[in-house]
């Protein structure tokens, strides 16, 4: 099934309130097999909401709205979808008792605003609301089109989005075959989005009916798989089957899929090689180590980290040669491969990972220019040392070398 | 004036994508007088992007789309506005030369993909992109109705927006009476929402007509004042005078204004007392030293870091003696105290900063439950040191820690 959803508040569109709930919303339908086709958002003002619903249910039927049903002179969803759908607002007594006894609780008398909560368009379904006095109307008109009138307050819409409109939506999917929209994602860094595109071009007519999308970010390259609309098994062995596809294209360059974490992957990796991991940091200044201290259980494996950022650091704590520095410069091959190493010996661990590196915006050099960055990683005795050049601001370089760095670390692992 | 904004992204629709563009957009299209009368979101299919923008041009006149702008076949926006506006696509040589560049620069052939981001629609004025390979448009059809188009990377978006729409917009806007809506922040950490609220509650009817939201985030509440609709004078010297009424119940937590970064003002308060930064990190993990480290030029303050994640590391690196381990824990005044003497003497820096605690989810006890965090911070021969137990998961407890680290240098440096 097909729905549209219309989001209410002048708040959003002036970009006050980010709008947590539209992601939530897609996720949630995608997963029962509701596929939306559009989403529109416009402000608290009768006219702006009437016309949106007016032609999402033109479009599809079926319309989902959060917001605007407050007790407050801005919130007029439920008086405009009523008259659109040609339903009287009747006062309902259970309502009115609940939203009373509520105040009574908190022992304040109910505002007279309040009153206009209880009231619901003739024949609607109520659908309770235990998390505030706004309660969510399902309403079907004469010719079976759906408004579903949810709150915008995020914790109430998804209690009642799981609570009575994924159970009630469903149902109605049960009746024909259940068709799901499901989705994979292979994860890859250290190529190009076009790079990529190029490997993966020749196979991706192979993969139909199923999508692919390409999404781009300092992390790398997530290709995203969709099946759109298929019976819930298929779409499972589908999915299945496009992923083994893609990964042979991807190559060395896929890491994971979903969710993956480099940091995590590398973290297993170390685990199952039973290594202890110590890091040495300077333009990325300790977001290597962050990344791998997010992950819980880190201090089985992860030692420690020197952000080693005045060159002063990296003689005195890693033991860098200073004729070293001095005779290639902090940015170079010779002194990561000795941050590496010096990692390993300060933590007395055996897995030794480095970066140093020209974040900017300044101390860039022809030779040298902003976005170059020299990274090491060391097992044992073996070192293998790269230097990429990244494009992007001082923020994106250092995630793109901190991405680099754990990658590295992985493909060092998967060769030993 | 008017404008309606198109977000193109299945991805935004399936809720894989939060659309943080939809509110950087209303935000800065507010600031400049525009009003936003609608958003809608449609996925990568070009009848449906067709129909959007085609709807938005017939209300307003003006639409501005955010997405599909890249080099692989989901990218579809450039072709079907140029159809809908009646422009063939052409190519632009200087586009061409450009993206080659680019390629270049980072030494990797340019794939033939890339090729087609060099087409525009006939007559369009190129919006240049320095921040990545797809220009933004603007094209005017032969009514003066305007389609903007923009890249949906976020750090694209808000570079062409800045450099390249705005001013354009603000030259259409001159001709009438220019009402603007701006905003303020004040921002706070320490302390509270409810707390903050008590003591703001008995003066927020004098900042009136300007609204007061407090936004609460593990970083502190931001305390955001809204002028609306003011001509512009005056709205600066609302915004102004409420800024410092508010100041004054926020006390000792307040800590700049609008984009202020905690680690920014720590930065700069080290270096007007010409101190030299060390850290000793544990539960954190480098995320002190990496937001310290995200400021372009740290390194004429900031020296280095220690993430002393293992206990031997604490003892070896930062010289917390055994003893203090063993009698006091890990997490504990003693410790904390040391590490921070420890940073001072092992970067050699008269400023050392230090944090110690359990992110979590395992090894909390009754007596040092999860989300037990010890931070000091040491100038010359003072230590102060301070104990917090934050909510939350581990996330969250590293990012408070790291706020309340930098939070607290921040406090001894003003007092010093």
């Amino acid at each position: 099934m097909k729905l549209e959803i219309v989001t209410i508040g002048t708040e959003l569109l002036l970009g006050h309130t980010l709008d947590t709930n539209a992601a939530e919303l897609g996720r949630a339908l995608a997963a029962v097999g509701a596929e939306i086709t559009r989403r529109a958002t416009v402000p608290d003002r009768p006219e702006a909401i009437r016309s949106a619903v007016a032609e999402a249910l033109e479009r599809t039927g079926f319309v989902l709205t959060t917001g605007g049903l407050g007790p407050t002179g801005d919130d007029l969803t439920k008086t405009v979808v009523a008259q659109l759908l040609e339903r009287r607002l009747v006062l309902d007594p259970h309502l009115l008792a609940g939203i009373e006894a509520r105040f009574q609780r908190l022992g304040r008398p109910m505002p007279e605003l309040n009153r206009s909560q209880a009231e619901v368009p003739e024949g609607a379904t109520i659908l309770p609301n235990p998390r505030g006095t706004a309660p969510g109307l399902w309403v079907e008109d004469a010719r079976g089109r759906v408004a579903v009138l949810l709150p915008g307050v995020p914790r109430e819409m998804r209690g009642l989005l799981a609570d009575e409109v994924l159970p009630r939506l469903e149902r109605r999917l049960q009746g024909g075959t259940r068709r799901v929209v499901r989705s994979r994602t292979l994860r890859t860094t250290g190529i190009a989005e076009s790079a990529l595109a190029e490997r993966i071009g020749p196979i991706e007519g192979e993969i139909a009916p199923l999508t692919l999308a390409y999404l781009p970010s300092p992390d790398g390259v997530d290709l995203r798989v969709t099946a759109w609309r298929l019976e819930e098994t298929e779409a499972a062995a589908r999915l299945a089957e496009a992923g083994d596809r893609l990964r042979a294209p991807a190559g060395e360059h896929w890491y994971g899929d979903d969710g993956a974490d480099l940091a995590a992957v590398v973290l297993d990796a170390l685990r199952r090689g039973r290594h202890r991991l110590g890091i040495a940091e300077s333009c990325t200044g300790g977001m290597v180590a962050e990344r791998i201290t997010a992950i819980p259980g880190a201090s089985d494996t992860f030692i420690g980290a020197v952000v080693a950022y005045a060159d002063v650091i990296k003689t005195a704590a890693l033991k860098v040669p200073l004729a070293v520095l001095e005779a290639h410069g902090a940015v170079s091959e010779e002194t990561v491969r000795a941050m590496a190493e010096g990692a390993q010996r300060l933590f007395a661990v055996d897995a030794g990972l480095a970066v140093t590196g020209i974040a900017g915006p300044g101390g860039g050099t022809p030779e040298k220019p902003v976005g170059t960055v020299w990274l090491a990683a060391r097992v044992h005795t073996t070192t293998r040392a790269v230097k990429r050049v990244f494009p992007g601001d001082r923020d994106e370089i250092r995630r793109r070398g901190a991405q680099a760095a754990l990658d590295l670390m992985r493909r060092v692992l998967a060769e030993a």
